[in-house]
């Protein structure tokens, strides 16, 4: 295993602190790194909390800021964070507008995120992504899992909450974002969690995932590696398929898992883009780049969240964090 | 090798259409992808334009746009762009300033950026970056090597530009800038160029390449892999032994090369973050992320530029470009 680290016992933490340290203008460190949050907190604002296991960076800690996540809980990596961190960040960024979870579908997270909200004292409510279309349930979750969509819920729940939307309101506009993403992954390499010291799955030379999940978890299949044409067009009819009949303005999200360079990652978004066009979507807003990431894994993942005008003025709405930055 | 592309010969193209799509906002492309330049000019600013050899992205095409560049002119996977491309990108931005070129100290590039000036019609200056202080001289350099330091540089005398500042002020800025730049890079892992379709260099299991160039050249040593406290140690004494007794405030820019995950990185910056202070710097603004790559290379480079409050209030300037954005 080659990686930058000291003790692996200490990763995480020293991670963190250099997260906090390079952006301390936007966030600050809880207690026994139990979760990171925004600064600065506003009075009666919905708070907005995700988490789940490390490794996925920039999500969430790189989302905590103005117009996105209040505060994330970091697990240690591929692992859901404790209901304890969970139950902490609630209580730290609750400024009286209830808290809302958004939590993505594996069976650990989904667990412990119903523990911390029977610990918490105020109004808390959940919104579940479950976007990733390649597998109905999997070795990680029950039904569909939480992959890159997430960032899509994030952003523009994030933004409705910084307007001043109530609790209620929020859940029930993350759930229709969720319910208007798809997702779809795809992996040439696998990754190495620290803690394990090896490879979490073995890939031949001409093989790729067709539908990997961002733990490396198996997809639908294991194929030949094709051209970024036809992984292109394979990837675009999953998700096509799975909207059915809905077409129209929609935002694409060509997610890099950690190991694939900018080049490859620009390269499938020039396919993706014409597919999902052929399709008869109409690309109305682009991200591309390593959101939701998997250590070092080399692939990527296509998102599509079908958008309206509403949906539109909220994802351009202001945003600052780490990862995220546009209008302010 | 396994890379999300079509044919070799259209890799470039191909991701360069992709970028100009995700980003048609902000840039547009010149014909034939001679260059990306900026979509909205400013009549007499000084045209500010960068270029290398692809494979460094964002360097230089994610770097164009309001208080940076205004154009960039990619070449072929780590290969120099052509005097044409450059000659064309100078007549596109050119709207009465004259154009400052900023090149990376490559034999390839400084003469190619040399051949271009003489085509040019208008005013034109130069500024050198090679802030890498591994190796005297290379394989690919006459003296120092320009890296990650270009990205300083470049936003630097981008945020001068946009002000109206005149050519020759802004071409002794960059030279000031550079100068004011140190970086030390290291490998873990080597870099496939697509066209060559096997790894630059070969590396083994427990070892790293200790001043490592941005297209995998060697550098200083190969030495065994140490621990993130060990290597970040040995590339602060590198960096701050050569800037003598020169302290102070500073910028620390800790870059990935493509390959390593963000949360190495910050524990990367965590670590050479106090390497750094104890050495009596002060760091007053910090950049984490994969900005100068070398594909999917894994590794990463620490930079630091000393600031006095000028460069701060440059470096803080609004950019809007697809890889750093923020005032705007």
């Amino acid at each position: 295993m080659k990686k930058f680290i000291n003790r692996i016992d200490d990763v995480l933490t020293e991670s963190l602190t250099g997260f906090a340290a390079a952006h301390g203008d936007i966030v600050q460190l809880g207690a026994e790194h139990k979760f990171i949050r925004r600064r600065e907190l506003k009075r009666g604002k919905v708070g907005l909390i995700s988490g789940g296991g490390s490794g996925h960076e920039p999500l969430h800690g790189g989302f905590v800021g103005h117009g996105m996540l209040d505060a994330a809980c970091p697990g240690q990596v591929f692992t859901s964070p404790t209901p304890d961190q969970m139950a902490a960040a609630a209580q730290a960024v609750d400024t009286g507008g209830g808290v809302l979870y958004i939590v993505k579908n594996y069976e650990g997270d989904v667990m412990n995120f119903e523990m911390a909200a029977e610990l918490a004292e105020g109004k808390v409510a959940r919104v579940l992504t479950d976007d990733d279309v390649a597998v109905e349930k999997s070795t990680w979750s029950i039904g569909r899992r939480g992959v890159a969509g997430t960032l899509v819920v994030e952003k523009i729940v994030g933004a409705a909450a910084e307007q001043g939307r109530a609790l209620d309101a929020c859940g029930a506009l993350g759930e229709r974002v969720n319910q208007a993403t798809r997702s779809l992954g795809v992996a040439l390499s696998s990754c190495t969690i620290p803690a394990a010291g090896k490879p979490t799955f073995q890939i031949g030379d001409a093989e790729m995932e067709f539908g990997v999940g961002i733990h490396g978890e198996p997809g639908r299949r294991r194929v030949p590696l094709a051209s970024a044409r036809e992984i292109s067009l394979q990837m675009a009819e999953a998700i096509g398929t799975d909207f059915g009949a809905q077409r129209g303005a929609c935002l694409l999200l060509v997610n890099g898992f950690g190991g694939t360079p900018a080049m490859e990652l620009y390269l499938m978004y020039d396919s993706l883009r014409m597919q999902f066009e052929k399709q008869g979507f109409s690309i109305v807003r682009s991200l591309v780049g390593n959101y939701v990431t998997s250590l070092e894994m080399a692939g990527c993942s296509a998102t599509v969240t079908r958008l309206d005008d509403e949906l539109v003025r909220l994802w351009d709405a202001p945003v600052h964090t780490a990862a995220l930055r546009w209008g302010v």
